[in-house]
C-alpha cells in the first residue's frame, strides 16, 4: 500500500493535478500573449521546477537570493527576486549577477545609491509600484518621484531599467468574481497609465504583474508584458474560497494520523499542527474559521473534501477536526486522513519535502 | 560589531535572560515542592537543554518521539512525550522504550489495546485529562470511563500507570490575573478531586499539570506532583499580554534588515515574514492585532519594545512595521531592527538555530 510507510504528518503531492495546473497557466499566458515568469516560492523544489521547464518555462521569480542560488544550481539563469533589495546581501547579489541574468526590484533611493557604489556586474531593475496592497512600492500617483527614481536608475552603469512591477495582493481579500475582476482591471489600468505617463522619457518600460487569483480567473492582460503567479502550481483552500480554483485542483494535502476520537464532541484529533501547516486561517462565507479541510484518503489519492469536515484549531502538533458522526465513524485510531491546507506555500515551506501519489520523494530547498 | 555579520533574518537569544527564566522556574518548583519536568519543544536545542541540566533538571517533556530521540542523544533518559500516542510510530516507541524511561499519554481504549499487542518494553502511561481546553483527554466528569481505562492499563504487562496529566491551555485565553488564577485553581481542584475519587482502587496516582501562564504566576501547586511548563525558557508577547512575564523577560528576538521606508504611511518594511515568525497573531487590549513588536537593536542587545511600534502584517518574507515618525527616522535602509515574536515556540521552530548576544551559534534539532 502506497501510504503504509507513512508514520508522521506527510505532505502529499498529486503530480497529475500539479502538471495540469502548470499547463493551464502556461497555455493561458500563450493565448493572452504575455510572458510567464512563475513564482517558485510555493514549491521551492528542483523537481517541480523541471516540470515547469518541460512546459516551456525559462524565466522564474523567487522570493530570496538564497532561493535564486538554489534554482540557479539546477540551471535556471534568468531569475527575478520579487522582494525589495536587501543591501546587507550585496556579496550574494554580486556573486549571482556575474553568472546569471538577475533582476531585482526597488523603490528606495538609498538602495540605488548603495548599488551604484557596490554593484560589480549588471543587473535588471524593476521599479516596484504599490498597486493597492499597501506593502511595498511607489504610490502610482507619485509620478514625480517615480520619474526621478527612473532617471537615477538609468544613470547608473550596472543598472538596467526593466520597467514597472506590481503585485495586487488585495486580490486575496476578495470573495466574489466581480470584486476580483475589479482588482484585475484596476491594477492593469493603473500600471498602463503610469507607463503612458512616463513614455516620453522612458519609452521601453515593460510591465509585470500577477498574483494567482487574478491570473487564474482573467483571460486577458491588455498592455501587460509578463505575469508572475506562483501559488497556482498547488492552489489551496484560500484560492478556492476566493474562487480562483476548484477543490479538485488542489494538488497538495497532508496525510495525518488519527490519534484521538471524541464522538460526543463530534471531533477527532490528528497528528498535524502549526509546525506542519502554519497558522494561516480562513473564514468561510458561513462565518466558520478553519485551518484546513479533512477528507478521506483512498488507496492512491484523496477524496474531494466536504467543507462540513474541517480543522477547527491547530496547536504546535495537534489538529482538532470537527466532523459529522458519519465521517468520524469511518476512522480508527492510527488511520490516516487527508487535510487540505489553507495556504500551500507556508505548508510546503514547513514540510520541506513531498511524497507524490506515485510514491516518489521530492526534496525542497534546505531549511534555514 | 556583534551584528555586522548578520545579513538575513536571524533569531537572537539573550542567554542571560534565558538562564534567569530557567533558574526562576526551577527555584519556584523547589519552593513549592513540586517536581519540574520542563517542556523542551520551545527551544529544541541540546545546548539550551544543558543549561537546564546545569540548573538541576533531569526529567523532560517533549512533543514528539523524534524530539525524544534528539534529546536522548544528548543524555536525557527520562522523557515524557506530551502528545497522544501515535500508534503508527510503534517501532520508534519500542526502540526508545528499551533504552530510556519513556512516558506516554493516552485516553483511547484502542491505543491501549494496540500497545498490549505490540509493545516490547515497559513504558509509563499517564491518563490524559481534559482540564478545559477541549483538545484531548477524558472529561473529568467521566469517572466510570477513566476508572475502566485505568484498570485496562494496570492489567497490561508493559504499561506502568503513572497518574493523571492535564494541560489547562485555556490559560492562554486569559488577559488578567484574576481569570488566570481562576484557571489555576480550577485545574488543581479538578485533578485532585479526580485523584481522590480514584484513590480506593488506584492509591498511587501522581498528578502532572502545567502551562507557562499559570506556572509563571502561581506560587503554590497544592496536591500536584509535577509541573511541565515550556515556553517560559524564552517567553514571548503572548505571555506578556497574558501577564505571565515582563517585556524584559523575553529572551529571543529576531534581527531583521530594513528594506523599505514609507514615512507618509508611518510604516517601514523589513526582511522577515511568515516563514520566519509564523503567522501567530495577538490582539492587544487596545484592539490592535499585531504580529510582533519592533525595538531598536543596540550594539550588544535589544531595547525594551514600545507597543506603539508593531508588526501590523506578515506575508511570506515581508514584515510591515507601523511606528511613530521619530522611530522611523532612526532607521536607514540596511539597518537591523529587533522584532519580538508573538509566539517564540513557533518562531524558533521555523528558524532552527540561534545566535546568542555573545556571538555563539546554537543549533536546534534538524527540520523535518
Amino acid at each position: 500500500m502506497l501510504f503504509n510507510n507513512i508514520h508522521t504528518p506527510t505532505l502529499l503531492l498529486d503530480q497529475t493535478k500539479c502538471l495540469k495546473n502548470i499547463q493551464r497557466m502556461v497555455d493561458k499566458a500563450k493565448t493572452a500573449k504575455v510572458s510567464i515568469r512563475p513564482h517558485f516560492k510555493t514549491h521551492q523544489s528542483h523537481e517541480v521546477g523541471r516540470w515547469f521547464r518541460a512546459a516551456g518555462v525559462q524565466q522564474i521569480t523567487v522570493s530570496s537570493l538564497r532561493m535564486a542560488e538554489y534554482f540557479n544550481a539546477d540551471g535556471w539563469e534568468d531569475i527575478t527576486v520579487a522582494f525589495p533589495i536587501n543591501i546587507r546581501e550585496i556579496d550574494r547579489i554580486n556573486e549571482l549577477a556575474q553568472r546569471i541574468q538577475l533582476n531585482l526590484i526597488a523603490d528606495q533611493i538609498e538602495t540605488i545609491q548603495f548599488l551604484k557604489e557596490k554593484l560589480q556586474s549588471p543587473i535588471g531593475i524593476w521599479i516596484k509600484i504599490n498597486l493597492g496592497n499597501q506593502r511595498v512600492g511607489f504610490s502610482p500617483t507619485d509620478l514625480d518621484a517615480i520619474r526621478a527614481f527612473a532617471k537615477d536608475i538609468k544613470a547608473a552603469r550596472n543598472l538596467h531599467l526593466r520597467g514597472l512591477l506590481g503585485h495586487a495582493g488585495q486580490s486575496y481579500g476578495t470573495r466574489n468574481r466581480e470584486d476580483l475582476d475589479a482588482v484585475h482591471t484596476q491594477s492593469i489600468t493603473t500600471i498602463t497609465h503610469l507607463q503612458s505617463a512616463l513614455m516620453d522619457e522612458f519609452p521601453d518600460l515593460s510591465l509585470s504583474i500577477g498574483d494567482t487569483p487574478t491570473c487564474s480567473t482573467a483571460s486577458t492582460f491588455p498592455g501587460i508584458d509578463e505575469i508572475r503567479p506562483g501559488n497556482f502550481v498547488f492552489y489551496d483552500l484560500t484560492q478556492w474560497e476566493i474562487g480562483a480554483c476548484q477543490l479538485e485542483d488542489i494538488a497538495v494535502a497532508m496525510a495525518c494520523p488519527v490519534v484521538a476520537k471524541y464522538p460526543d464532541r463530534k471531533e477527532m484529533v490528528v497528528y498535524g499542527g502549526g509546525i506542519h501547516f502554519s497558522k494561516d486561517r480562513l473564514t468561510l462565507a458561513n462565518g466558520t474559521t478553519i485551518f484546513g479541510l479533512a477528507a478521506p484518503l483512498y488507496k492512491t489519492n484523496w477524496a474531494t473534501p466536504n467543507p462540513a469536515h474541517y480543522v477547527r484549531s491547530l496547536s504546535q502538533e495537534h489538529g482538532v477536526i470537527k466532523a459529522s458522526p458519519d465521517f468520524l465513524a469511518q476512522y480508527e485510531i492510527g488511520d490516516l486522513m487527508a487535510i487540505l491546507p489553507v495556504h500551500s506555500c507556508m505548508n510546503a515551506d514547513l514540510m520541506r519535502h513531498y511524497k507524490t501519489l506515485e510514491g516518489q520523494n521530492i526534496q525542497m530547498m534546505a531549511a534555514r
